[in-house]
């Protein structure tokens, strides 16, 4: 019983601002380390530059259905944009597990927590990502959902981004929440600090995605 | 930004049986590595040999909260007994992250099917573990729960074991389960190839948890 | 106030067999009297001949939201595929109500009875249904969902078609059925037969879609 | 297959209040047409002025059962009080289709959105008109129900009545409703002006009843 | 504070069979103290024979306002038919606490055990019942329901209405129930009986609601 | 059939605060009668001071599980803590009924109304509470918890806890609750006062749970 090098966790940014990717890489560099699975993060070129509306995330299932048939070799994927968009296409066609990141973050929310809230980047998404929860039959242990109201780009890099988070996620320490997810795959950076700042747990969500995947790995090969 | 060694994941096997907790080494060894979070698999001396009632399980959770506590230096706990003895009681007083068994594999297995299913060793934790998947709030996502009906020693040993389990699996297949759940700390051994018997994903709950502690430890030194 | 004609009822066939699309137009003409709304089969040139999986299911949703945006002129849409494909994204764009026909379905079985039943065509595509179901939070009013496990052709036209839906129908209704949803846009001709033999309502999905388009119209111009 | 005249929509007015029958007329001559079912408005002679109260609701169940059993010639009923009197009664004694309008009215407000809001008349009516969204097992789709505090007869004819909808509605959009319900068989009038002034769809729940009653003729002559 | 006596528990037979309400004066006589309220069992005349369909018990309701205004020295009030015909009526009229047997039954039995099932008298009456546990929000802890498929006179008399009983009760056992209801007035002199034969509480709904008006009764004395 | 005398109803403080053990013989006097059950207070000597946290409370399990194992004497047990410490385990070693008062004060308050509201003493002990919700499957009956956020022995005891009960239950009144639960062993005194200043039924948990525990013994005496 040797630990083997399987297929490396393929991260698909779905969107093709590259920016993003680049912040994948840096978020989940921690979980590579020699003899362990290799974690790709890719950038989707068909995808819109942010994923907003529901036509946008419905835009990139087929391509990403369409890479995920090229990568035969992946030994997982992870699908970086906290709509979900193509999972159970992806998982009806992969021989190997697809993690979305709303799907895994709330899931390793509720492992932390009896209820969770979320922090989304804007409004218009909170009612997309209540569909997901609602499918996953989880709305029971949502404390809630509060928007930043700040474009995917301000909420990467603008300098007001992590008072803001404070405050949301003071909001919905209050509302119950005894852990936060990040709803959007582009803050990790604010994970650890925000965590200090509200005392609660903090879940990057393709972290969380990224841990799952990791766990297939090692076990498969255990 | 740099990868810090933390302190351990500390799995705890509530039972006093050594070899169920020689069976957490063998199953655990696949997450250690080279400047990664170490694994340490201890054995609770106070617990019984084994954790069949209710009385059992809750014999075992002021030890765990005596245990939690003497240990500051870990990074996180893991609870190996698939009835989660004292994860509310253990969460309330350590200051780093606490899984259950039960709750992180449940909430593995949801993040690859919409359907799950547990095989049980006995009949009688089914009732128990409906009760943490009643409190956890995800009864609309069991498929169902069938018990071996073995003592945990022969379902870790038994050469009538695998034979039972592919029966088991199946009648859960049958049932609308898109993955299972090994509903027990001692039969990690069989998962891989119960997963290519049945072709469906089959989940060791504590690598489950193992998985998300992980997760936790590499990313909070991110 | 005066009744006005208004646009016509856009009912869009995913898949491009147009056999199917020639079945709608028989299920639908009822609706139609001089002084009212049009109903206006249509064919999706761009989709699979029939839609079996997810990804078919997904492969039709940005065509769908296409053929939307170009009639401006509709008064209102029926996505005529159970497994309601691009009703979010169809939804998002439009002006006009858009119906899927297995959430208008439901909805017009629940107003029937307390528990209904489906009779989906193929036993994979019960799981897809079960999660609409799931997101639509009615999990607790389905009496169960059987498979005929024939083709969409055989379903049809096959001789033994009936036979094998009152059989089916029989079994839901002893599951606690009270009111039938025949799960697919090509068996309308059956309805009031089966209705008669089986003595509990049946739905047509795409019917009970176009009572619901129908009823915006009337009222818009009221 | 010809369209054939079929037994009319009988619409029983519970209240003895021939004003909320005439607004009934009002609302649905709309669903008339040559060659289609009539629309024949009833009132209640034995029912109070109006259903204020579980007693004034419950009165009505044996005149409704027994005005049910006097019109064998009816081709669908529709009972057009908010609180559904006699909804189970009148359906076990009937054999055509009897829609209730809270009942409809809630069905149709899931097929235009996620989570819908109720606009009532009386706070006090609001737990009665929950008890019947927790049977239907639909709560999880309510974003509110707000009441108007007016009695039946100044909704229907007060000046101030349609400013007062307005904030009400928007009130419930703030709350997460996608669709609002009128929550009173008589304020039909209001519907279109309302929808466009707040945005989001707007049903008045007894042309939802009446549209479904109609799809059921419809298709019973197809 | 001393036990003052108050007015009595006014027990109601919605029907007008008189050995149900002999049969009932026997099920709560043991009650009765000195110093305690007094247990009043009538019989209400307008009632039918037998509560058997929805109109039977929606015709009792009026009469069962009626009464309970008739008796303001009533201490509480018990409707005494497992299909709570009135129940929301009469407490809405009523300055003291009313109980209906199936709310009662099924409440008690939740604090018996996490699964109940019950033993309806007829299967008709099995939809009728769910409809009353939808709207109390407890189907997720009903194993299930089963009917003895007697009439309400062979199940007080017959002679094997025992052995069905206990046949009906394991096969409720079977299905998980930890608990089983009687679910009709007049079985109470079963209970102890059946409780012996198959090991786990079974529940007379009229007792367990007397149980709780005598609750309180006692308390708004002390 | 004669009235004989049984074991007495064991009422278990499971904190050594002997005060609140006074307040329970209080509390629970009106429910002794001659020829009937007695009520025994007593106090848990192992027990905490007071049960404020989650440990305190899983603390109480191996006493309580050790109390009831030495007295097969007694016809039922109270576990008189409103976090239900030890219910199952108790239960699971006792041949007769074991009651948990927030069990029993939940199941009572929704025998008196749609929705119900809790009044804790401290905010720490709401999440917990909400666990046992949870479990029990009743989230959607809540209306709302509130916390006092006074000691257990100011609640007792401080001038100003009438008023700020009343505060806190006209706050829950106006979230929708109808019947409000003393979410607490030793506010019973404070019931009948508070149930006339806010007008809608208040339930003392442990009477709640002994009026069910003295029906369960008249019962089996019948």
């Amino acid at each position: 019983m040797t630990k083997t090098a399987t297929g490396p966790i393929v991260v698909i940014n779905p969107n093709s601002n590259t920016h993003v990717t680049d912040g994948l890489v840096d978020a989940l560099h921690g979980f590579e380390h020699a003899g362990g699975p290799k974690i790709e993060c890719l950038t989707l070129a068909e995808g819109p530059f942010g994923v907003q509306s529901q036509v946008d995330s419905d835009s990139v299932v087929m391509p990403l259905v369409e890479l995920v048939n090229e990568r035969p070799d992946a030994g997982a994927f992870v699908i970086a944009c906290y709509s979900d968009p193509g999972l159970d296409a992806c998982r009806s066609v992969s021989a190997v597990p697809v993690f979305g990141i709303q799907d895994s973050g709330v899931l390793t929310a509720m492992a932390r927590a009896d209820c969770f809230g979320v922090i989304a980047i804007a409004e218009a998404s909170i009612l997309r990502h209540r569909r997901t929860m609602a499918r996953m039959g989880v709305l029971d242990r949502l404390a809630g959902e509060i928007a930043l109201n700040m474009t995917v780009d301000e909420s990467a890099r603008g300098p007001e981004t992590f008072s803001k988070l404070v405050e949301t996620g003071n909001a919905l320490l209050e509302r119950g929440a005894g852990a936060i997810i990040l709803g959007c795959a582009g803050m990790a950076r604010h994970r650890t600090k925000l965590e200090s700042e509200i005392g609660i747990p903090v879940i990057d969500p393709t972290q969380a995605a990224v841990a799952m995947a990791f766990g297939t790995l090692v076990t498969a090969t255990g």
